[in-house]
């Protein structure tokens, strides 16, 4: 198959997939969801994206139908069925087929598990991305992956319109975090990343860039940073799944990082080889 | 029939419709609706609701491919179908179906037209409702009615959980509004609303229960309230579409309001007869 669309324990050509109307999704976007890369059909950190979505389910009192095991059993069940190895592996749960009404439906009503899988290689990272900020006027629950992603979507097509990538985040001053991926700063050899609190996501490539930076000897402070620590900073990073380790080379029209060429250059090699081994053909 | 789901034209038992997997509902909520009640089949207030669903869509960038008149006359139709004269009449657009991606598709991407009708009366103002308060965590654009209502949804069902029936937001002791209603005091023969702004919805029951106590020559402040003012007010009123002018006789276990009951009753007659002419059996 060319890419895959499931909707519990069916599953098609995602463009020929159906869903009820009355998921709670089409209402409320009621559900969370994770995603991850697989390549050689062999999906990346497989056990930390799944601990991240029952996690995310948890904390908005979704009973996902299903064990950690058996999801992923059948996340590599389906992985097999799509010809490219190189894919963008997706899922969600959302709450339940219900007539719309905004509490809870009763516990007969169980979650609903879907899956959506598509040919896309991670990035290559020699690329410099090309950044805006904005405002953070997101709700104050960004550590759970929600699909409430109204602001994202609009900051999106900001950094779109813009000629640029992606979106840096701040509220007051403070960096936050990226539309789709976590910022982080080098600076004086040490990397500076904003701590997980609810302003975050707890993003599984950032815990594998401080890991790895851990491993070199490169000091973490988990820290909020300001605006201008990053328009000053040696390096900006930005990670998110399918970007380990991307710089900034331009925020707002202004040059930024390329100072430590050096250190990303390490920490890129690295978290890219770290993919490559845990994916390689068996 | 005895409910009606529509998407795109095609229209059956909301419980029969399906849509497509690739909505951009499914994967991040990106869509507005708006919602009113019919009587004898006669839509209440749609000139607003439709003039507030477009404002919510323009602000978001949703193109609506229909008329305000074209989608009047759809609805108009639509209720008609429905054996209930009295009908929850609900109604969203959605950044039309492609592959998941944050940014917008192309012009050539459509958006979609939902439209879901329920049997379901006005709710009957003799009821007083018991309210909890919240910390308002939502995001900064309460002013649009978008699908991305997760923290409305676990509000709804901690006030369920508590017996009560609705919550009331505030931030940092300033109260914004309620879950899905706005909420209002009366003290000392005066109307205090929270001024239009990011922060609430423009109700437009809200508007209806100012223009009535200009008629009544009651004064209306529409500014900012605090959490004490609020427990000390006279009355507390929470209004909403199918909720014209209820009070609340509790908030968080403490007995409130019922002070200003003559100044109520007015404005609920007032407001019921409001409605009850203007969808009267022609």
């Amino acid at each position: 198959m060319q890419n895959l669309g499931y909707y519990n324990g069916k599953y098609d050509l995602i463009e020929n997939m159906a869903i009820p109307m009355n998921d709670r999704v089409c209402f409320f976007g009621d559900g969370v969801y994770d995603a991850t890369y697989s390549r050689n059909h062999i999906i990346f950190a497989l056990d930390e994206h799944i601990d991240r979505f029952f996690s995310s389910a948890g904390l908005l009192k979704i009973k996902i139908p299903y064990s950690k095991e058996e999801l992923k059993a059948l996340l590599k069940e389906m992985v097999r069925k799509v010809d490219s190895g190189e894919q963008f592996v997706y899922w969600q749960v959302t709450r339940g087929t219900a007539m719309r009404n905004h509490v809870f439906p009763g516990d007969e009503v169980k979650a609903n598990l879907w899956i959506m899988l598509k040919p896309l290689p991670v990035k290559d990272m020699s690329q410099k991305l090309k950044l805006i900020t904005l405002e953070d006027t997101r709700f104050l629950h960004c550590n759970i992956k929600t699909l409430n992603l109204l602001p994202s979507v609009m900051a999106a097509q900001k950094a779109e319109e813009a000629g640029c990538q992606e979106v840096v985040f701040h509220r007051g001053g403070r960096v936050t975090e990226c539309a789709h991926s976590n910022v982080s700063i080098i600076k004086d050899g040490v990397l500076i990343t904003a701590p997980l609190d609810n302003l975050i996501l707890p993003g599984i490539a950032r815990a594998h860039l401080i890991k790895m930076c851990q491993e070199f000897d490169i000091p973490v402070n988990e820290t909020p940073f300001k605006l201008d620590e990053l328009m000053d900073a040696d390096e900006v990073i930005v990670t998110s799944s399918g970007q380990f380790c991307m710089t900034a080379c331009e925020i707002d029209g202004k040059t930024v990082g390329g100072k430590a060429a050096e250190i990303v250059s390490r920490l890129q090699k690295a978290l890219l080889d770290e993919f490559l081994e845990e994916t390689k053909k068996i």
